[in-house]
């Protein structure tokens, strides 16, 4: 017999397995997981990049890095990609495997169980995985067109000692809204006065197809009690598994200490790799042709929702990002549309409100399906919902 | 100002980061870390595997991959590298982000405070951090020449309830010894029969230079007692993180969904590059190659040690593995051996005994050393013990 796991285990499957079965079947289109377009990958100027680097650095190529990540690197990172303040540098940065580590490593670093953290209600699936780990207690906010309501969050803040604020502020998963600049500004001080750590999670930032750029959270932050999670998966490839963090240079410090004792350091086969890539290729024309390909993929959604789902339904129509968020009428549950309709996975809503458990929505993923498949998976969600009417 | 972080921390900085740090200042001869040599990468190898496999799948190559690893490539390392029982199959194997983060999943899933760990005295220090941070109660149990004193082990087992009891069975780290095929039975009828999980942590097995290859604990286990971790860091490269698990199929089922929360999953692009590296090459002529280098090695300190370090001192001369242990005369602190020579670098003893604390030995590595820096570097500690008696 084998001991008992940790009581702070259920046996529980998780969320995150459900989503990436669903999307991995192939019989049915998935409009589930949130893979980037595989054809969109730079492969032969990542390809090179490996290349030119291990021929570079020779048999030192594959030896141990270091676990924030070479300094080159995280410098590329940091002038090209993450774009915060001048004020933010090197010690100020540590590389992650994809942000999901940097959430988890967050979460395992501040909170003990019951610990207080506010998430968005809908957000992202991940990021709640990796808090219920340490068992906290959650406070939904809910979002409006221009991100999260931050009265109710100040209400929150007043009322109980929060530790963590989980916030998505570009493109929102699932919703696709962004944070206001007002507001942006407003919980930067709002975390400062009211001592919690903001986790900005910022991975969509550079997925924006019209509109204009606003300014990070970060870039708000005077007291250090904002952090900045990024990553490459959705704008380079999900394979390199490369994400980042930014946050106080003590804070970067414990954190790194924390990583040493989980898994060490990142690879630096493809740390090497990618700081190669950034210094030769034109990041900005990459992100350009992304751009104009998933806003076609997503018009194209736009219209098929328009023209197949009943007109009880009502869905966004996002300006970057990954994701349409459609809301059904109240009594119907998205669950059931799942089950009923056999040809299409989505992301059901229930799990993705971690207090209100609001079953009414579903998340709809355009970035890696063919625009045949748009068609045919959005005709079959309408048919199978206006049955169900 | 910000949250307070967990109480499960202190501000005290990691033995780990202390052991990189070690092992990177330019001006010292170091035999701290256990880095393999740089020279003895299969570069060319590598490189060309990664070459054919992007050719070969194109644009998926950047995709996302699976929690656990591509199947074949679990598969290559079921039959080519760990070497089990013919009865573990595909579902008992997942892959990890080196064997350290194979050992800190156990820990997440198995310990909540206070819990009961077994350790050997000394042992890994990566693994002891691991374990700290869910602050179990720790247990050392002495090591012999034939490695873990098992009647000591069934009094603690038999006293306490004890969750884990880590063991590195092949060239253990730091002492270089290997556990008897005897006791190898008996520690995993002992699990079996006390309801303990073995974590058998198996990366020098194939870095033997002399001797017979004893069969893993594992392969005695038949209740799923025993789970055994493998790593591709010493014996290919350690810029791939790869390492692996293998365990009864409901504990991977566990495992892997923590990875979802805690990282996602592996890097595609490595499990790519290392499937067809393992398929294209001979991997034992890759270790009979290290095992002459490294055989060489560990001669040339054997015999420094002899002609320098003073006649109080002991040393062992181990037929594997990365490191010599040191043991000095009973009132020298190797800690002030390392404060005193500025020259040479090394482990020293205390922090590896976490219960006994003992101070009088030094871990040294050969790996990845020059004959002249090991030439070097013994002369320079034996003349500063030698001043210290």
């Amino acid at each position: 017999m084998l001991p008992n796991i940790s009581q702070r285990f259920s046996q529980e499957t998780s969320g995150l397995d459900d989503l990436f079965t669903l999307s991995t079947q192939k019989e049915v289109i998935s409009f589930a997981a949130g893979y980037p377009a595989t054809d969109l990958f730079p492969k032969k100027q990542l390809d090179n990049a490996f290349l030119k680097r291990t021929n570079k650095k020779t048999q030192q190529f594959y030896q141990y890095g270091s676990v924030l990540g070479a300094d080159n690197l995280r410098s590329e990172i940091l002038t090209k990609i993450a774009l915060t303040k001048p004020q933010i540098t090197l010690d100020n940065i540590m590389l992650t495997q994809g942000a999901q580590q940097a959430i988890s490593l967050l979460a395992e670093l501040f909170l003990d169980s019951g610990d207080g953290v506010v998430v968005e209600g809908p957000t992202y699936i991940g990021a709640l995985e990796a808090f219920k780990l340490k068992q906290p207690t959650f406070h939904e906010v809910n979002l409006k067109s221009d991100g999260l309501d931050l009265d109710q969050l100040e209400n929150i803040v007043k009322q109980y000692q929060i530790k963590l604020v989980y916030t998505i502020p570009n493109f929102q998963n699932p919703t696709g809204c962004c944070l206001s600049l007002a507001k942006r500004k407003r919980l930067a001080k709002l975390a400062s006065r009211y001592n919690f750590l903001v986790i900005e999670d910022d991975p969509y930032r550079h997925l924006r197809y019209a509109g204009e750029d606003l300014p990070s959270i970060k870039s708000f932050d005077e007291t250090g009690n904002v952090v900045s999670l990024g990553s490459l998966s959705k704008i380079l490839s999900p394979a390199l598994r490369l994400g980042w963090l930014i946050a106080d240079q003590a804070l970067i410090k414990q954190l790194a200490n924390l990583r040493l004792a989980l898994d060490c350091q990142p690879s630096n086969v493809i740390c090497e790799m990618v700081e190669q890539y950034l210094s030769d290729n034109d990041l900005k024309a990459h992100l350009t042709q992304l751009n104009q390909a998933y806003q076609a993929k997503k018009e194209t959604m736009v219209q098929c929702l328009k023209k197949y789902l009943p007109s009880q339904c009502q869905f966004t129509n996002p300006q970057g990002g990954f994701f349409i968020w459609v809301t059904l009428p109240k009594h119907i549950d998205s669950h059931q549309v799942l089950l009923k309709n056999k040809m299409v996975a989505f992301i059901e809503s229930q799990g993705l409100f971690v207090v209100s458990q609001q079953k009414n929505h579903m998340r709809l993923n355009f970035s890696n399906v063919s625009d045949k498949q748009i068609k045919k998976g959005c005709q079959a969600l309408g048919n199978c919902i206006k049955e169900m009417l």
